[in-house]
């Protein structure tokens, strides 16, 4: 690592309200000189939303658009080659600043490190840069909260799961942990019904759309009349079975 | 709920680092009367500690001393008694403030409703009084980001376990999910070793005692000598295994 180049910091800004930011967050935008965020194509990104009021004049803005994929199926090797290809030049990009001795903050919504974007670029950039992590309040963190349902104590297991297991494997690791996180729930609705339902455990469910918004929505799934979801929605099933 | 009553805040205060408090939670202790906080019988609160230099002069503090019950096997009636009728207790000083018009935040270490004590406040207070949650960065993001790990990718299933589970039930958990963080390590961890090296895993299992504070000790598991570890060391599992 040169000691001239810049510092790499991964900062979580957490769910979305803004005041869900921490001081530490602050104090790295602040020391920053470059600010990076993912971004879909075309679209605002949710990270800078968060931070907006936060961000110095003059300081140097870097956005990283996702490549428009849609086309190719997650599982394909040309899919995989893509965001590959995309998080190597996201990460030339930034490798840029740092060598340049500028130090740059990449925007993360929630946790840097916990499902988060950023770890990508971490992973290509921290054996030449020197990094620092700024941890964040979770996006499930925020959704939990919102709904004020305590979501697991004492010794619970407590399992995040990603709607997108198929149904049979949805079902057993529901029945099989105290507490859970459903993630990315969208179009799988349906199916993530239909295991929560088998695994005894749909009565309990919450259901989480905008969590930390002002619109957020939140009602027990099974008054959810509809299957219609936001990719982002999230299914709460709470553990801390023996309150004493 | 009484219009005239106060409000009940649960404010997280992150895993140690004062840097990472939100600013949502120094409004809540702005506006707050009165403070709450746990604390071991003759032990300063770690809470509390976190918050110190954002207390306001003139707040009412009122310290929640947990019983000692050392001489109580955990799983015994005289234990779940002596910890409900502490609760119960603890409650009633807060509803005696909040009937008195004053708003009270209790302050929690990581997120309040995230294997938080203040979760057994709300569950007695929540029918009663007005209630908010402030979620607050958990100890273990606060963990994972001082050991800069990327914990969890993609569509990663990630599991908390207590290091309290049988050795046989460990090592199936822990061979069945991609990410894990074990909590409450302490004294369980040469069972914890033998679940990991049953599970596979042990290799890429990384050990963290006191992880958001200045004297943060972080070792491959693998690396580490001896058995001692206190009841708050964790041990991280990274997940991620096909990094595009």
């Amino acid at each position: 690592m040169s000691a001239d180049a810049g510092r790499l910091i991964g900062v979580g800004v957490g769910p979305g309200d803004p005041e869900l930011v921490t001081l530490k967050a602050l104090r790295a935008l602040a020391s920053a000189a470059v600010i990076a965020y993912f971004a879909k194509a075309g679209r605002d990104s949710h990270a800078r939303a968060i931070a907006a009021d936060h961000l110095r004049p003059g300081t140097i803005e870097l956005p990283l658009e996702y490549p428009v994929t849609t086309e190719l199926p997650k599982c394909s090797a040309g899919y995989r080659d893509a965001i590959a290809n995309f998080y190597d030049g996201a990460a030339a990009k930034i490798a840029a600043h740092l060598d340049a001795g500028l130090t740059v903050a990449v925007l993360c919504e929630g946790d840097p490190l916990f499902y988060g974007s950023y770890m990508h670029l971490h992973a290509r950039l921290a054996s030449r840069f020197a990094t620092e992590i700024v941890a964040g309040v979770s996006g499930m963190a925020g959704c939990w909260s919102a709904a004020a349902m305590p979501i697991a104590q004492g010794d619970d297991v407590f399992t995040v799961l990603p709607a997108t297991l198929a149904e049979a494997e949805l079902a057993r690791r529901l029945a099989d942990t105290d507490a859970a996180v459903v993630m990315k729930v969208g179009r799988h609705l349906p199916k993530l019904r239909r295991a929560l339902q088998a695994s005894g455990r749909l009565h309990r469910a919450l259901y989480v759309e905008r969590g930390t918004m002002a619109q957020a929505k939140i009602v027990p799934l099974s008054a959810k009349c509809d299957d219609e979801a936001p990719y982002f929605a999230v299914v709460l099933l709470p553990g801390w079975a023996q309150r004493p």
